[in-house]
């Protein structure tokens, strides 16, 4: 494989002090001052990390399969990023922040076209770029709700009526819809106050904030291994289908549309089938619902494929396909032109998103495309998989539920004392991330070589020996 | 004053073909198909774009007033940012963007105390940083719903009940709160589903998105000139600050916290007096109810003080201030420790802003205190509205209600026929804004002088003449 990398990276992982160090601590202790530290995992020197490679202020350098949550795609400080950064282009961006829906650049068109909807989902040709992954999410689903009340209505020609704009500036029906989005049980959709009420994942993220009363279905939680349970997991899927189809006719407050995750991330990395996807999209578009597809952890390569749905197989794409994280910008995209609201100014605000981080999406792109990082990122994947159902086998009930098979690297598998593995990850010179209960979740950049994974399979295996 | 910026500045504007001219058309154009262009203002040239100066494509200058819907602090271009682009520090935060609560960069404590916190309002020590205005409104609200419950239980050790964590993933009381967050009528507080339940500008804001049963007071939309209103205006305010306290003690859903602009922006430039706001502040706090000022669109130097709220001489500060716009970046500042929640991770996304644009913000503080901009700006403000007031008396009925005296360059006036108004500003090389039903807003940025205010006042009686 390419060597590329090898020139701006360290060699391996080196760890010469706890973490954190003396150094850490201090400048910890300095932060919390101003600026909450309770969920600090690792202070981080980022001028020093490289590559897949993260350095903290004490001299100490892991191998990185977190990246930032999954936020991180072609590695610290890449060379190709830089000189993008260093770009005129890049800088105006910066230093002239447009107000996207009223000025945008004169270049705009270009600017998407040859970044962001150059990697659009098939059926996809059209984006409204956001900041984050909770309001791409919440624009989609605003967009969603005025286009179902506009079929409602009969036709985008028909004009709101006194008493629904009157209503509406009281947060009261009709203006304000009683419909709903329907999400599924242990998903992540964000933390704002729409997107959380989607989100299902953990109460320590919704106690207290006031939720929308909206249907949630269970999701397909199936059982590993998959070929030891394909009966049973197939009548989970079809009984999670009924439960969607019932929802959807019965429950109080109807949805325009149901959101999911092609693999449920913060929730523990679960995953369903194809064909589970494609009965989605069957009973969505038979019941005239929308399919809101969140890619913002899934997308951008890392199972494999550029989008995470293209496993699928579908023939009649997602109506809503929303992105962020190694993006490094957000939005949705979207096809039909009716997703377009009736009239300017209903799906607008200030900002729209960042211009200089498109550009960055852009370079991020291309050197995507450069390296093939994203079959080299199957390939890998491939690898490391293999090697990991050898390490489950070596050490049963370390690697317990592996999964993600033929999904790039988006690799994840149970352990009983979740917690203290990731924390003795540190002492082995690997940086991971939990998700859910007891995953341990495998988020490494696109960049991962197979010397990477053995770095990080010989520290899987110290760890489960350490824990035995 | 200061001709710094006259070195990179045109000498006024110049208008050469109808705005959009033949080069923008064909842009609007392409760009359409793939971005709705239904809000677009003027397609623009920002490379060309100098200090006060907005370019098009078709080599058309513009005076620029309205600045991004108030978002361009110190001009196009400005040297000083361009510089802060350039340097390692702003290119490594834009290429390696941390997840902010879990991997800080090393040096984040500097940078928010060098930045961001050096102009935090008086007794807010403290900052959540977000993406934009919108989340940095819906943060406060969540810290405010999480403070209030905590309250509620008896304190920040008072585990959750099995209830209320059961309740809260099904999205019902009462583990999601049915507390609510009390606003004032024509007020704008963001897009989002919990930012828009506070916004009560236009019903095209609100229209079939799902709302909360959120209680609204009514705003003391005063009478001008103000001194011959006084008694009137002063009965209106106190009949909004009884509202607002009969509210309190009787809405069905408690509000935990009420949310004010200094200045209604969006709603049409609507001022109240600092006795209001000092009246607000003693009966949330008489009953234990947070005061959160949104300052997204008065903040950072545009009224002639940083923060607009510094006019109202609170001797007992808001609980929380939030920003964005001008600082190009965004967040919450708070002082009370007990609005940090009681357990990590309740306040928490991946990104938690964006080390770049706060980096951005440290840069355009420390130009607006090397120029004084903020005094600066009181100073034009004052030469600018003194000029208004003669304009006013001059052609009755197109400067009506002038407002802002006092307020740096924060100024609004009412025209009857504004849309046609704004749209003229173009033929006499200004661009402006207009904000509510009839308000024409100027929002300059803190560079305007004397000089760029001669060409607006000559601007605007040119536009007089002809809508006369």
């Amino acid at each position: 494989m390419s060597s590329y990398y090898n020139s701006w990276e360290p060699e391996g992982p080196s760890v010469n002090t706890e973490i954190p160090g003396p150094k850490a601590k201090a400048a910890i202790k300095e932060l919390d001052e101003v600026f909450d530290t309770r969920s600090l995992n690792m202070l981080t020197d980022y001028q020093k990390s490289c590559g897949n490679y993260i350095a903290d202020p004490d001299g100490n350098v892991l191998l990185d399969v977190y990246a930032q949550i999954a936020s991180i795609p072609v590695g610290y400080n890449n060379p190709t990023l830089i000189k993008a950064a260093r770009g005129d282009e890049m800088i105006n961006g910066l230093i002239n922040r447009p107000a996207l829906g009223n000025f945008p650049p004169k270049d705009w068109a270009d600017v998407l076209k040859s970044g962001i909807l150059k990697v659009a989902p098939k059926g996809l040709n059209q984006v409204f770029t956001a900041m984050a992954g909770s309001d791409a999410n919440e624009t989609a689903y605003k967009a969603a709700f005025m286009w179902r009340r506009q079929h409602e209505r009969g036709g985008s020609h028909i004009e709101f009526t006194e008493h629904e704009m009157e209503s509406a500036m009281k947060n009261q029906t009709p203006g304000a819809s009683e419909l709903s989005i329907m999400s599924f049980k242990t998903s992540f959709h964000g933390r704002l106050f729409g997107s959380l009420s989607t989100t299902r994942s953990k109460p320590i993220h919704k106690l207290d904030i006031p939720a929308f009363d909206w249907p949630q279905a269970t999701f397909p939680l199936l059982k590993y291994p998959l070929e030891e349970h394909a009966e049973e997991n197939a009548a989970a899927e079809k009984a999670a289908l009924d439960e969607v189809e019932h929802l959807i006719l019965n429950y109080h407050a109807p949805p325009c549309a149901v959101v999911v995750e092609p693999i449920q991330s913060e929730g523990g990395d679960n995953h369903a089938s194809p064909e589970f996807f494609r009965g989605l999209r069957a009973i969505t578009r038979k019941h005239n619902v929308l399919l809101i597809v969140d890619e913002v952890q899934t997308g951008v390569g890392a199972t494999g494929k550029f989008w995470a749905h293209e496993h699928w197989g579908l023939t009649d794409p997602p109506d809503m396909v929303t992105f962020s994280k190694k993006a490094q910008t957000a939005g949705y995209y979207f096809g039909n032109p009716e997703l377009r609201p009736n009239k300017p100014y209903r799906q607008f605000n200030t900002w729209m998103g960042d211009p200089a981080r498109a550009l960055l999406f852009k370079a991020i792109i291309s050197e995507v495309e450069r390296l093939d990082l994203v079959n080299k990122t199957a390939q890998v994947g491939e690898y490391l998989y293999g090697k990991l159902e050898g390490l489950a086998k070596r050490y049963p009930g370390q690697f317990e539920n592996l999964r993600g098979k033929g999904m790039g690297t988006f690799i994840a598998f149970d352990n009983p004392k979740r917690d203290e593995f990731l924390k003795t990850a540190k002492k082995f010179g690997v940086n991971i991330g939990g998700s859910g209960t007891s995953a341990v979740r495998l988020r490494p950049m696109l960049i991962l070589e197979e010397r990477h994974a053995d770095i990080l399979l010989e520290a899987l295996e110290g760890i489960a020996k350490v824990l035995a």
